[in-house]
């Protein structure tokens, strides 16, 4: 007896390096090492207290049936509120689907508006995931080349280029993991208009859309009625664990979308769902508010730093807590730099294999999920072993 | 500007009649009107206080990040001995994987075993969304024509018969939505046999595998290491809303699938898996006994009630909390007569055609899911109302 055969796609699915050299350091951790966190994409924010307080009382009153597949009322209307508010949207609670995470958003999005054999582009570099999704949906993931002179987004140009006879759709994300750069609103609208002229679909990953720095350009959802706009609690919220997303689909998408969730998902969690409602409260934003300027500084100090330590940083990133630093000046690929910098420094960082199969190797992520002062250590002890070359 | 297209598997997938029929209920509950709720497969139990009581704790505890893609050691290591204990079975934890309900176990295991374009087939009657779970890998979903006197489950020689050139796996249920009834140890051993033969999968859904009345079969994680068994926290742990399952995979599987699970998933939610471990505990365990011994009390109720109201029992079910009758003796098809029970008693069926695609207009679907003086109050009100004829 064997054990019963792979799908071709489970055969060659990567793990992600991150975790592997998140191991690694943990493993440095449990024999007495201090590590630095800079690789695993994590706030290290705690969930708001007003978020666990609500999930805890939603316990208390045995708040734990299913839901509506789409996710409560309330939630919906709480999150249209808040595009309202936040972004200036008109966006109607019924074309808010509540979702598992941005993972069970993308399936739905790509189940709901791709066809198995068809082709979506993905920004290379992108978050590794993405291409994953595709190839579960049986549809096919192709690279599209982003530019750092283009803020490693993509171009109305570029996309029109990689557009063949089988292309359905293109997935971007703003701002991006792992450049933490943004696609302005300009650029957007050439994409949409392209993308339309071809009857093909833009699906949008906004996971960050509230961690952004300089000049919070507004949603997706404000202004394209037919682009499928991805978001979180997971990041902005500080609720990784609580497994709780939402999407905003197009008119005449509610209906399907929902049977498609209802059949592939039931329902996403209600605990998450009612602990949610808290975190549009002034209290609460102020405090998430306070966060992202904290990011603001930790990135500033990153800005600062890098090219004096050879990492490079060719598209400033303007959200997210992420940094993409080119590390050729150092003469050796990223994984066997990332692995160098952990062994000799406790510094544990990610190589850019994990998010661009072409120029992985020349590029290293950066998160910045650690206090300033620990980056601060972090930036000496890079700063002493590439002293010693 | 025109929306974006649907997916021709968007363009089709479709509702669940019960929810039709839920939120008939509901409107006629508004107006006023009783109504007993005999159509959701929703434990009425509440989630146990010890694993209310558990996740509590956690949140106190800010246990809100991501766990493991494949869930927390100590989750899996109850499992385990659950297994050891309940079914004699010795399954490594290192094979259990947990996920976001069976939902995502399920997506996880057709993404795992089964290519785009191939087939997998499916009990007819079966559960509604493994049709759709496997159209959404870009699969073909094959029903599988099942007979009461073979307990409305596969035989061997029905999946020789069915099984074609293209044909990947099997998806089995036991005990099965919607009929209640069991696959026995000596029909399982003999379908495996013949699937290994043509180096096929698997998939055994074992969601109501704890709530079974007469006599117990063990898992087929027993003595089938190269069945992939899907199970969750929602049925007998009466965790519905927590999103929380999981999955047993071959041993030569469980690196492929936590990967595949790190890309689709992330993780399953935190604070349920720290909920969850509550689950086990003696005085829960004996909780849930005498739930299931209740549901007992009230498929017997039934069986003995539905055949003098001309809804005939064609095989017993022996487990989850479904009975599965035949009502042509009332000479309307199954949605009709949904329809008129409920505009005419206040009782909520749910009508065949969720299940079966060719034999639904024969059947009714009663979930034995309120307590058993409603019970009894909605056999009396549906005596009523045939005996007007």
């Amino acid at each position: 007896m064997r054990d019963p055969a792979l799908s071709g796609f489970a055969e060659v699915v990567e793990p992600f390096r991150v975790m592997d050299i998140l191991a690694r350091a943990q493993a440095a951790e449990r024999s007495g090492r201090d590590i630095i966190h800079l690789e695993v994409g994590e706030p290290d924010f705690p969930t708001p207290p007003a978020v666990i307080a609500a999930g805890r009382a939603a316990l208390a009153e045995g708040d734990t049936r299913y839901t509506p597949a789409h996710g409560t009322q309330a939630l919906r209307e709480a999150l249209s509120a808040d595009y309202r508010r936040r972004h200036g949207a008109e966006v109607d609670p019924e074309r808010i689907v509540i979702t598992a995470g941005a993972s069970a958003a993308i399936l739905l999005a790509l189940a709901a508006g791709v066809n198995p054999g068809e082709e979506v582009l993905l920004p290379d570099p992108g978050y590794a995931c993405n291409r994953q999704f595709v190839a579960a949906r049986g549809a096919t993931p192709v690279g599209l080349s982003v530019q750092a002179e283009h803020a490693f987004q993509p171009t109305a140009e570029s996309i029109a280029a990689a557009w063949g006879a089988n292309t359905r759709a293109v997935l971007l994300g703003s701002p991006a993991n792992p450049t933490g750069t943004c696609l302005s609103r300009d650029r957007l609208a050439a994409i949409v208009e392209t993308v339309r002229k071809r009857g093909g679909l833009v699906i949008m990953d906004e996971i960050y859309a509230q961690i952004v720095f300089d000049t919070p350009e507004p949603s997706a959802a404000a202004g394209f009625p037919d682009v499928v706009v991805i978001n979180s609690f997971s990041k902005y919220f500080a609720m990784t664990g609580w497994r709780l997303g939402w999407m905003v689909v197009p008119e005449a998408w509610v209906d399907p979308v929902r049977r498609l969730a209802q059949n592939l998902f039931v329902a996403p969690g209600t605990v998450a769902q009612a602990a949610a409602l808290a975190a549009f409260a002034p209290e609460t934003e102020a405090l998430l508010q306070s966060q992202v300027q904290e990011l603001k500084a930790r990135r500033d100090v990153l800005l600062d730093a890098l090219p004096r330590l050879g990492l490079e940083v060719q598209a400033r990133p303007e959200g997210a807590f992420y940094v993409w630093t080119d590390c050729r000046a150092h003469g050796v690929d990223s994984e066997a730099l990332c692995a160098r910098i952990l062994d000799e420094t406790g510094v544990a960082l990610t190589p850019g294999t994990d998010f661009s199969p072409t120029r992985g190797r020349d590029y290293v992520r950066i998160a910045y999920t650690q206090s300033e002062s620990r980056l601060r250590e972090a930036l000496e002890r890079l700063q002493t072993v590439f002293a010693r070359g």
